[in-house]
């Protein structure tokens, strides 16, 4: 095939595709606030919600954070969204991998709390993006109540996007949800050997 | 089963899990920069790399940014990091999605060029973190070269990561990336008729 008929064959390709793109953009109706859930063993569920932060700040939104587990050690996204705290409500909430806390009572209390001051943030009319960060995680060790979780979440503002991160997210929230994203792990350098790197994995 | 019991239970468990987790990070030998991909058909792919970026700066590192093919429209991500050009080296080279352009030979010259930029940033001691945003999509439509990419990835400094986006990541990229991550569509909105929500999609 000469690089002519190439070409054309491409731009028939294209064309046929932007007809679909154009025709699914068309018929979308509704402009609300959508849950986003992002599971799955691979990397990018925490820091493709802190991306959508950074996108949400770029439109003039302002953004409330809860980290519900980790977060003993202070990340790099904490140190850098807390230089706008105008724009940005964030709240560390956890105490570290449940592994190193080996304390039930303790975590269920402090998920309690955690969860609180995530009602606040769904309560509140100016923000337009709210992160619960290994809220899933917290879910999963019965930490706290789906149902609870879930009414919270139906009652927020109507324009208000939230994004729920962890490992083995409930079924329940799974349904509830309008955007599911199963992040896959196929290679890890973790594994090979190489140390957790700073400005990549914390 | 008590509470106190299932507290005792979990008490044990998370005993086991730090004794794993704690050997897997003695074992851990080496500190250098990362080649991470995200590829796959689900969200997250491109925001997650953003999160990075909030990440690294968060560190202190300086960070270069490179669009290969979306970008005709301004992006939340992009207003954003634009706020930081003493840390952000931000680069929009494509012309909107492929399917707008329908021009073959116009798409491998802007490739080019974007190339060219993104062989500056990987040739740069003082930035941390490079991301390539939709290289994948350039590369998957022969726009670019592998074995160029590939070489030009391998003589980067050797404490500087790199993040490459897109769906359809070629073999060979994997082959030569630390981390591989595949984003799965379990759910869309956009699909059930929902239209592309600013701070979330764009």
């Amino acid at each position: 095939m000469s690089e002519t008929e190439r070409d054309a064959r491409h731009r028939a390709r294209m064309q046929r595709k932007k007809a679909v793109m154009d025709e699914k953009i068309a018929q979308a109706r509704d402009e609300y606030g959508l849950l986003l859930v992002h599971t799955g063993n691979g990397k990018g569920k925490s820091s493709s919600a802190f991306g959508m932060v950074a996108r949400a700040l770029g439109h003039g939104m302002k953004v409330g954070v809860v980290q519900f587990i980790k977060g003993a050690a202070t990340t790099g996204e904490e140190a850098f969204f807390r230089r706008f705290p105008e724009e940005v409500s964030y709240h560390v909430m956890g105490e570290g991998f449940t592994w190193d806390t080996q304390d039930r009572q303790r975590d269920i209390a402090k998920a309690g709390e955690a969860w609180t001051v995530a009602r606040g943030l769904l309560q509140r009319d100016d923000i337009g993006l709210v992160v619960l960060d290994e809220l899933n995680i917290a879910l999963k060790h019965g930490y706290l109540q789906l149902d609870e979780v879930l009414a919270d979440l139906e009652s927020r503002p109507l324009h208000q996007h939230v994004v729920v991160t962890g490992r083995g997210a409930p079924p329940g929230l799974i349904e509830a949800a309008d955007t599911v994203t199963e992040m896959a792990l196929v290679k890890h350098a973790f594994k090979a050997g190489v140390k957790a790197q700073k400005g990549i994995e914390f």
